[in-house]
């Protein structure tokens, strides 16, 4: 059977306002040394999970989150647990976090104290990569078990991610993902990529991202 | 450590001339005894994968599909290899399908000739649950490599569906999902809802779903 195709373009002003106030949180986290970075995939693929077995493996590095969820505070908590400050933005519905809702949220966190600054957004792999939060880098994390056409079908945010984690390694075994393809694709998408294949859940290949997640707090 | 909680306003007004066109495309759709369904989950829980399973199950139900996704026709040309009509929208960036979308998509299907139009949303938890595209039921897909916490952190979607499908069983051996308690959160957030479990892999569950889907294109 034929396929037809039609496309829809849509306008995309709103996000001149939001870069204003992007620019102003990138600037007060610069001012404390505190480097940002801006977590982003879709639901499920494991950013709390990744954070939670990172963070313990960090050492000396001190680290702040802002954690982005629709209505709970459940991975605000779970990061809590840790002994780490975290920051709950409930987003109301909103599928993305923006520049404002971080600013509201920065005063909550001690930036001087901080290193690091992971901020987790919405669970989504669409609006969130149109939105400049004031980040410092973006880290796009991928479940195995979504599928090996995600990079592909999600081009905006695995093309500005700094780091791309694909997470849930251990699922490898029981899925068709095709992690050779998956990483040619991103070698070509976003050749300045670092990929790093991990599970949270066994800690396979967790100490190459977490030395990766030093280097880039170091760099101030 | 204590977890401080932000929240954000959001308008909701750009939702009402969606609804117009919305009720235009039930009303087309219903003109000729088509039955129309809006599918919606995270990417990657296997929305396609379950269309491409149950369509051969289907026996001599007569279904067409729309599919959603932001640049690709991957998902089109993989139904159209069933011998299945399909057309695909590009949303173009778009995290969602709205009404309009769908009513400049209608046109491209032989609607009198078909019993069922499923309509598979962009993959996305939050922007397509706020779109009443013209359904006449609303099926949310969960896949099991997601996590149990899914149904409570995006309520609006589980909420208003008339079925839901819990993927990738085969993981569950592999996973900590956490079934019973998933069965039990759906149970109290749409007592309504049918639920199916289901591996589009292997199989397992498929009957169900696919009676489940007949029944729904013979409510005329």
């Amino acid at each position: 059977m034929s396929v037809e195709t039609i496309r829809v373009d849509l306008g995309r002003d709103l996000l001149r306002a939001n870069d204003q106030v992007a620019a102003e949180n990138r600037a007060a986290c610069a001012a404390t040394g505190t480097r940002v970075l801006n977590l982003m995939s879709s639901p499920g693929a494991g950013k709390t999970t990744l954070l939670e077995a990172a963070i313990p493996l960090l050492g000396r590095l001190r680290v702040g989150v802002i954690e982005g969820d629709l209505f709970t505070d459940r991975d605000a908590r779970r990061i809590a647990r840790l002994g780490v400050r975290a920051v709950q933005i409930n987003t109301v519905g909103a599928c993305h976090l923006d520049a404002r809702m971080v600013a509201r949220a920065l005063p909550a966190l001690p930036l001087g104290e901080l290193d690091l600054l992971c901020i987790e957004n919405v669970g989504n792999l669409v609006c969130p990569a149109g939105f400049d939060l004031g980040e410092d880098g973006r880290v796009a994390v991928l479940s195995v078990a979504e599928g090996s056409d995600k990079p592909v079908k999600y081009p905006a945010l695995f093309r500005t991610a700094q780091a791309v984690v694909i997470n849930k390694l251990d699922l490898l075994p029981h899925s068709d993902f095709d992690l050779p393809e998956v990483l040619s694709v991103l070698r070509e998408t976003n050749p300045a990529a670092a990929v790093f294949p991990v599970s949270a859940r066994t800690g396979e290949g967790m100490e190459a991202w977490c030395r990766w997640l030093t280097d880039f707090a170091g760099e101030r």
